[in-house]
């Protein structure tokens, strides 16, 4: 449970370094995160270097007792270098070259690029890796932000080639694996493959999942260089990258194998009010953020960094990249921070010290005022080192729900959604918001991890299903609840010749003879309350029908501890569904009022409320226990945390 | 009312082609259609082939008795073709090639693709033209589909120049007619004038009016190709060309001239969904289409093919392409048959035999499953088919109502809206259902065709008239119902010199001294119920007003048998209107319920019910009818099929 | 109080021209416009010429006591020239050449363009620069019509170069006042810097600050060498532009200075129809405009033009090119060319003679149909042709009431508006139109205008406020309101050292700590009624509260005479607060009833009525007044002219 902070000792005067790294230190943080833009101000020009500064800065930071976390600047070359060789920048879907001027304008399959990120990081960290107070390293910065995995620019069409040779072999095994005799799209050669862009109309859905997961390895392989880089470089320290919010255009669980740790930067009110949430919860939460983000996240990073999960940037206050940009609920950067180490967080990072007064993210608030004020969130923070002090250390997380998210599922479903209303991140998000809402603990799994150990394991929409994950779920004694779209897909983009759910049949004996998409605001009525909505299955089922639609159709289906949902249920309907199966699990569920969360790490509970009203935690979470923090009646903002009954020790 | 299917043999293995063949068969089809995508499978490479595949798949299905419609493949040219000449792509209105990687990548009025054209028809009609089972050809496939018909490449201005001069010979005369005084916008030749696109603001409408007939010829002048190499190598088989829904694009009636029959594709859920009826509608129709929107094409398309329909596509199932694809009412795939019949149809090909499990369309739904198992369409066909042999012959159509649709009318509606909600497209839409809903049968003229024989026509917004037209106008006896902004341009995009509607004063005597569009939502209250929307015309009549606003301003005009309606009239206002114009020209009007619709041909009449509920017929069709097939109270989505009262023998 | 029309003798036959100016003189015009289009008429190829037709026009008009307003043709470069030199064109954000084919195809940057801009205009200039009946030139027209400022093309990066190089002397200069250190932005020579389009994000603020400062000098420039030609080439007569309405795009105060009178184009009804009321407001004013946006230009242009306002444009009917165009309400002709005079307006100017009936606005109406019969605005010009006979001149404005309004405050910012709902302009006119409803008569002024002699001066969101400005401010005697966002930037785009409002705290001792903006919708109440909504301000002030949030967060301070309010306040807040001041301030208000504006210049008083139904004047106006013209109680669409009670004389 350590707290730090983003700095940017390039953008303020020398003069201030030393008391800014002594106030940090005094507010209660350890770790300050620096350098990841600095390029321009590190090598002025190609092969000159202007280390001095920071030196200095380092050491600055160094004496006051912080550790650092040093970025590799590769996400902002400079100037000097894209003009030595444009081909660096990426390519839009427009075929049209996205230039310097702000940053990420860099395209991953850039051979050119790729030497220079090499150079730069071994310069960095050769000239740094040792130093005693330098604790971890950040790649880059926010792989894809601005929509940066795609590139259209001849360097990726000539990487996507190679990769394809790579894959496939012999083209004949693409035509095949792609369908390409399909409107006469069939390919002679690889050199004869563009990427899909500007076409007439939809291309190939083969041809643009490679495109993805070819995009998706350069960034892995990207990373991957820098990481290698570093592990020589500078052995024993930790090498993170900071993850994004609602964020999966590349595959993170690939990433994050390179990885020691996965960060990411939690930005709870930009992410509500730049989302799709509806209206009423969007007013409800305009100060809090939704009540399953920031959980969300840290469930789903704790999964790709192989259990160690940081936040490396923190929203502090206002930002400046959403629509609409309110001010937090006072009260809500402490809740976030808890939060976060509630769901397992060894760090949490704000951004920024403070606030910058010039360029892109000038509105950005900080710790600080740009005036070197204290900004509200301050003595949240404050607030939160001092608690951190006097509260015992949080145990080891424990979640028995287990919830599969596949990146490149993602990919297979918004490439043909089918359905308008079909988001699969909404999805799977959905899911987890109502197991939440359930009080249980959830740990976000990579479709390669293992399964052992879960009471309920829930697959939404993982449209290719592999034999491994088959295989693991088979070995488990997990009540197993997989969602519709599930093995809709054979790895190539094909619909499976057994028809969906595919070799998820092994475990389930039914199949989906049609689907249908249902436009927003339609229901098919389920018996009991709630219903489907956006997507529906007809199926042919060899078990027996756990629930139909009014109209009879089956919809839930069960075989053994095997559960099968024909069709996205709506709020109710999934609350019916998983109190029911989380019961057969032998699971204990709470009924959570809206926006009231709890997490349990050992014997230690922590719950945080972000309803706008004061909310009562429920009389079996509070009976017995010890409480540690806050009161049973949580107000808006705040947290409790307790130990939990018969566990006085732990 | 013959049957058939749309089968891709060169997708499925050569072991699966006889057993299919048999099978439909079986069903009770007895046409096939293949080949139009199959381009790369017949010349891998230039002026290699590969015919034995294609000579075994067709004489497959000939030998189980089923009669072959052939596509030329020209719709998908392959790879090494645009890799040849890339300069065959059109090119998209911001001046970029639209690339290969999915269908329609050519430029219509690229020279070296017209020669292409021709030749892979000249080779695939001279192998297979006098096959004794080849019955029939398709060319191309979809014209426009994905907005193909506007192209910005370099080969299609060299046309248009060309044109331009064919049609102008003298660059002043060009500049007279287009009005290029106005901005300072003449031209010294022919060779100045660019393509209408990228221009600051909008350019000279006459300019894109021309630009879109230019377009329109290069269609017909392609398809004209086709169809003559066809005629020559292939003497007695039907020409067709499957048009498509709600689209305006080219001039289907000129496409049409060359052709032996008019096809369309008939897709009703998916258009319901991607179209902009009003959100009650959608909700009411979600899996049976808007009631009119079959029938509506019916009668364009039989008009289009000098009285010969073909449905070559049929709808069978959830499609892939609309936003949201639900599936549809049972009996629907029936009910769209047996319209389509009763409008004319000579034949329902289903699209497609088998849905295919790769590429673009592996979710659009099929007769079979992507497994070989029937789908839910299978015994609706198999139903009808059995109906079908059954069931007396239908007689001929013999519509009282002739409703005129001209294409260049919505060219030049569309590239002056002067209302947001001005649709051209719609506007005509909603006189051909309101008619329906009066109980009549309508058919849909294009501007040159005779109207002599009929009761009523109605002539919406035909924004230029030609003095022929108004000579058959004035020749016939019809009771003539002029919509608002008819003979409101002259044939070069001028407002003519005695105002509109122009020429048509001839007609009634009266004059459009201005109009206004109206904002959506805003009704100018009519007289007795309903209002004008969207357009409003001021006029100065010689004639008697027969209905006026409430603020007493004239809307509706009559001289003798002529009436002109001086906006868009609401559904209420125009069917007031309508009905006693109907009345007036001695036709007799039923009030059906909304949903149901009746067809007669012959003595025969045919009811369809596209509502949710059971509708019953009204008493004066029913009253001494003998019914043939279903029930005077129809279930959703069902028919009825009667002999009418006092025509026992039909 | 003069009267004119548009005209264009090239688009008519010459035939025409002698009774066309007959009849206008009859109408009592006395002004005509001509020739701003008329380029490709004049020099038919590059310098072969054709004046003589011109010449007839003009001696035809002047013949008949009409004075002549000559525009500058340089909106419509003809094609020979722009296929001389394409290198003319501008270019899109997207890289792209915005081609000839409509107007206003020209790059500001182009010196070729430049060239041949002060070519044309010195040959039209030297010709009839000196003859008698010319009383005054048109420069271009509209400038920024169809957002044609900005443009990115290779001559723009050029002149934007240089600029930068001159603004700042030294690179090291600019990358420290644009923060180039945020994001490895630094740039080592001036010729690095690219426009400020295709990034992958957001350009640097200031960056895009600079581009359009200096796209907003080249249109200086530009109009500038105009200016200067014609004034030598036609001295004594008067130089104006035709400016538009509610557009920011350059600095119109900065061209107005080169200019004797600022000149504009009112279209009340296209601009409420494409603007972005809420639905009541447009339902209820869709055939009459707004009731301020008339008025808000005229005050504002008459700042601009140094106390000359002219209307050059004046609708006369439903116009082509908003979304929906109706028809006026009848009398609004007559209303807006009243409101005009009563604004200070020395002409109204009709636009246009007679309706075109070929290209891009054959739909906008005229005073003449096509067809040469009177339109309906044709009487009520009339009729005001001979009312400013018989009626008393009106007197010299006097309004008490100054609202600041920068454009380069505008720029600021839509750079980073920083919340969705926050449209600058809208700002500054919802400030205008309360103050207008309270019955209170406003100068708009420039940034560095005079504000001595006003009771009360509005500061709306001017982000940066210069040194002189506040000096000026500090020097005046009245009630200064600031707004929200007043003060909140550098002049190179930052946060000020200080703190928002900056210098500004000069005035009034706060700064504001903290800013938020809000979703559409969201209401932060006021005590006393209405709210804060758009933007909210945290501040820390050492002054007095006088207004507070329900919550209890201060939003209306007051320092002496100066008041700072810290966020949008809503139509109820902000009325409340203006109210109070204007009463502190002496001045007396009336409470308006909706819809209805008076205007008092000298001793004469003034009021429309645009509302649908009829309004009285409150007692307060009408007690002791002579009524010159109309009646107390004014008839939707009607005028009252009176003498004010006690000023017999005026």
């Amino acid at each position: 449970m350590k707290l730090g902070v983003c700095y940017y000792p390039e953008q303020w005067p020398e003069r201030m370094w030393a008391n800014d790294a002594r106030r940090m230190r005094d507010l209660g943080l350890s770790r300050v995160r620096i350098g990841e833009f600095a390029w321009s101000r590190i090598e002025p020009q190609r092969d000159r270097f202007a280390w001095d500064w920071y030196d200095r800065a380092i050491d600055t930071l160094a004496d006051a007792g912080l550790e650092l976390i040093l970025g590799t600047p590769t996400a902002t070359p400079p100037k000097w270098l894209i003009d030595e060789h444009p081909e660096i920048l990426a390519w839009d879907a427009g075929s049209r070259p996205r230039t310097f001027g702000s940053r990420r304008h860099y395209c991953f399959s850039s051979p050119i690029y790729r030497a220079e990120s090499q150079r730069i990081t071994t310069l960095v960290g050769e000239r740094y890796g040792q130093h005693s107070a330098v604790t971890a390293w950040q790649t880059d910065n926010e792989y894809g932000c601005h929509h940066t995995i795609l590139s259209y620019s001849p360097a990726a069409t000539v990487g996507f080639r190679r990769w394809l040779q790579k894959q496939y072999g012999d083209i004949s095994a693409l035509n095949s694996a792609w369908g390409t005799v399909f409107w006469s799209q069939e390919y002679r050669s690889f050199n004869e493959i563009d990427l899909p862009n500007q076409t007439v109309t939809e291309a190939n859905p083969a041809h643009r999942l490679d495109h993805m997961r070819f995009a998706s390895e350069e960034v892995v392989a990207f990373n991957r260089e820098q990481a290698a880089i570093l592990r020589r470089a500078s052995p024993g320290r930790d090498i993170v990258h900071n993850f994004m919010g609602f964020f999966a255009e590349f595959d993170h669980h690939a990433v994050g194998a390179d990885l020691d740790a996965a960060a990411w930067d939690s930005y709870p009110l930009g992410f509500l009010d730049q989302g799709d949430d509806r209206p009423e919860i969007k007013r409800r939460y305009m100060r809090q953020g939704h009540p399953d983000f920031a959980g969300f996240h840290h469930d789903l990073y704790r999964g790709c960094g192989g259990g160690r999960m940081w936040v490396l940037e923190q929203q502090p206050g206002p930002v400046n990249w959403a629509p609409n940009n309110p001010a937090p609920l006072p009260g809500m950067v402490r809740l976030w921070t808890w939060e976060a180490f509630a769901h397992g967080a060894e760090l949490v990072s704000y951004f920024r010290w403070r606030q910058a007064p010039f360029a892109q993210e000038q509105m950005h608030a900080g710790l600080l005022r740009p005036d070197d004020v204290e900004a509200p969130a301050m003595p949240e923070v404050r607030q939160v080192a001092e608690e951190i002090g006097r509260l015992p250390a949080l145990g080891k997380e424990n979640a028995r729900v287990a919830l599969l998210f596949s990146y490149e599922a993602q990919w297979f479903l918004r490439i043909q959604p089918q359905g308008a209303a079909f988001e699969p991140l909404r999805h799977v998000f959905a899911y987890y918001s109502v197991l939440r809402g359930l009080g249980l603990d959830v740990d976000i799994l990579g479709p390669n991890a293992a399964v052992t150990g879960y009471a309920l394991v829930v697959v939404p929409a993982v449209a290719h299903a592999s034999d491994d994950l088959i295989a693991r779920l088979a070995a488990s004694e997990a009540q197993v609840l997989i969602g519709c779209r599930s093995g809709s897909k054979t790895i190539n983009y094909q619909i499976p010749a057994d028809l969906p759910p595919g070799p998820l049949q092994k475990l389930i004996p039914l199949r989906v003879s049609a689907v249908e998409s249902l436009p927003a605001g339609h229901v098919e009525k389920a018996e009991g309350g709630g219903g489907i909505v956006n997507w529906l299955e007809h199926v042919h089922a060899d078990c027996p029908v756990r629930l139909s639609l009014e109209g009879g159709r089956g919809i839930w289906f069960s075989h053994q501890r095997f559960h099968y949902l024909a069709g996205w249920p709506d709020q109710t309907l999934m609350r019916n569904v998983l109190l029911s199966i989380a019961e057969e699990s032998g699971l204990s569920t709470k009924n959570l009022p809206d926006g009231l969360r709890i997490s349990r790490r050992g014997v230690i509970g922590v719950a945080v409320n972000y309803a706008p009203e004061p909310l009562r935690l429920p009389e079996d979470v509070s009976a017995g226990a010890e409480l540690l923090l806050g009161d049973w009646l949580l107000p808006p903002g705040d947290v409790a945390i307790w130990r939990e009954a018969g566990n006085q020790q732990g």
